[in-house]
């Protein structure tokens, strides 16, 4: 068992209203703080009032992007409890982006730890209006003062929290999606798995041009062929084609999304045919035109699920549903959200309470 | 013309032996700063003490490594002035890495005229001995306090300075190399023409693998086919193949080197026959056993040219000219650092003084 000093913030700032709430914009007041230094290990994990971070201009993160995160969320149960959602994967998952990125393993229960301990403090923030919860996310950054091309020597791990209001608030509505063609998100031998930073970065012009023509997200092609189906702006993405469901499998350029084990897990339990193998887009545009396309959604913490209505590709349209939400899709996010907002049995063991 | 306010550090620090420099962590007294806003544009360049970033740890820098850099020196010519080696050249990569990553353009008299001035405080600073320079450090970071992944609407572009000790200490000797197969380090589509810093975060394993098999550089892959060569570490990389002088064309993934341009410039100017083509790494380990791998080298700010002397690709070997830097390796490197530190005329103006 961990125990961390917390230096608590002298004043508390007012909490927002749930409901004008944008999302990532809005902190609490403290923050959970570890630090690594070569031949010390990872050490000092403590929490302190949320506040900037001093860094030299050499500091490796701001050059070479030596930096990984995660994304999860603390939910607040009908009897008033808090609750992750399997937030052990978060740190395994972490961990896995660090290997890839030359950066020292964080041991999994004191990393586990700190992000409990965290949110216990900053449990009032949580928020209880349906649909509501407390984002958190931890990252790490290379601190190294050098502009060598080399793993950093220290980094920090830190954890930061914002509440967010309901994804939607207005009813869940299927959104357009625009197959991406020119830019590349990741490619097999690269990072795609991981969450570093360079792949956000990389994504961002292609979002911000499909955002342009009106699309909500970019469906992504793989790097290689450009013809294989791998994620959805930041969510993982499912098909159910003439019966059965699809989806992208994990080749190394996709991440590995806690939604999307997660929704496999209740298909496979359900019953569906479940599909992890390759994905053409052409085989989805020619399914919706036979006729056999009949949902599509992403998965991801922030949406849980979030419907697709609408494909574009070069010319081509595909409709999804009628653009309206599948009862598939409206099955997983009413069973996941059950279990994670607690409001449904767990059978599965997936929520962890925080106290 | 512009006029930079210019706050003096209190205190100077004592100028480094440059023969024990490490590259890249001692750093001058001031640097430049200039912002962005939205709706503003970049503005208040100005130059201060060199002294902590301190930003938020929501910034989105540390999360979506929106971020780019640039790498150039000033040299120190026998007459004691100090020069810059076309620097309007790293200002314009500087913004084309900038599209790419959907930061906003910088005015490019803007950048160079900020380099330049912040030079012009340091001059003291760049070192007299033979093959010392200063390196300058352009970067651009994303500071928006927001976890959405969008183009930050606020930016800060910062100058560092280091004094670097002579590359080649002691004598030219030409490295090992060695062929990646597993890593990635940018695709068609990707950020590999940009100096992003996502490229060289993805680039550090295997570096380290390289190193640990006592390698000095990486030799990387394309990553569709994984079979044409596309740079060394992090240099462009060039072979004399049976008299010609071959190089990786610019295919989207590679960064188009300005030493790599200046130096196909002089061999096509010195009558060599240049290609600038796709170049298999199969080609080049049977061009060695043909004994027709004449010359091989890296070339980028740091080294000039950097011989290779060896290069290994799975159990396969190739020794490249005895393992002695050849005759076109050395007239390259003798006739740019001859114009780069002004004991050569430079017919080409690639030189601008900085006063
Ligand atoms: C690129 C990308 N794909 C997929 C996901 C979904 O992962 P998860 O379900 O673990 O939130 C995310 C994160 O939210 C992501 O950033
Ligand atoms: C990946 C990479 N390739 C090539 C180069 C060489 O470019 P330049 O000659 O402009 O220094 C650099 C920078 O030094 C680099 O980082």
């Amino acid at each position: 068992m961990y125990e961390f000093p917390i230096q608590r913030a002298a004043t508390l700032k007012d909490k927002p209203d749930p409901k004008t709430l944008v999302f990532g914009k809005v902190f609490t007041d403290h923050m959970f703080l570890l630090n690594y230094d070569a031949g010390q290990g990872w050490h000092d994990g403590r929490i302190v009032p949320y506040g900037d971070l001093n860094l030299p201009p050499s500091a490796m993160v701001f050059h070479y992007a030596q930096e990984v995160f995660e994304g999860m969320k603390a939910y607040r149960r009908p009897d008033g409890k808090v609750q992750l959602f399997r937030p052990m994967d978060n740190v395994r998952r972490l961990n896995d982006s660090c290997e890839r990125l030359c950066i020292p393993q964080l041991p999994e229960d004191l990393a586990l730890e700190g992000i409990r301990a965290l949110v216990k403090v900053e449990q009032d923030w949580v928020p209880s209006e349906p649909g509501t919860s407390l984002y958190i996310r931890p990252f790490i950054i290379a601190t190294d003062a050098s502009l060598g091309v080399h793993a950093s020597h220290s980094y920090l791990f830190c954890v930061i929290c914002c509440p967010v209001g309901a994804y939607y608030a207005e009813g869940i509505n299927p959104v357009r999606i625009y197959v991406e063609n020119e830019d590349v998100r990741a490619v097999r031998g690269g990072t795609g798995y991981t969450k570093c930073g360079g792949n956000y970065a990389a994504s961002i012009r292609a979002g911000e041009r499909a955002e342009e023509q009106g699309y909500a997200q970019v469906l992504w092609l793989d790097g290689v062929e450009r013809k294989y189906i791998e994620e959805v702006g930041s969510m993982n993405v499912m098909f159910k084609v003439d019966g059965a469901i699809v989806t992208p499998k994990l080749t190394g350029s996709v991440l590995p999304g806690i939604t999307r084990r997660s929704c496999l897990q209740l298909l496979r339990d359900w019953g569906y045919p479940v599909e992890e193998r390759l994905v053409t887009a052409q085989e989805l545009f020619d399914a919706a035109d036979a006729g056999k396309l009949d949902e599509a959604w992403g998965t991801g913490t922030a949406a849980v699920v979030s419907p697709i209505g609408e494909m574009g590709w070069n010319e081509r349209k595909a409709e999804v549903n009628g653009g309206v939400i599948g009862p598939v899709t409206q099955k997983l996010y009413d069973t996941l959200t059950g279990i994670q907002w607690g409001t449904q049995p767990d059978p599965y063991g997936w929520t962890m309470p925080v106290d």
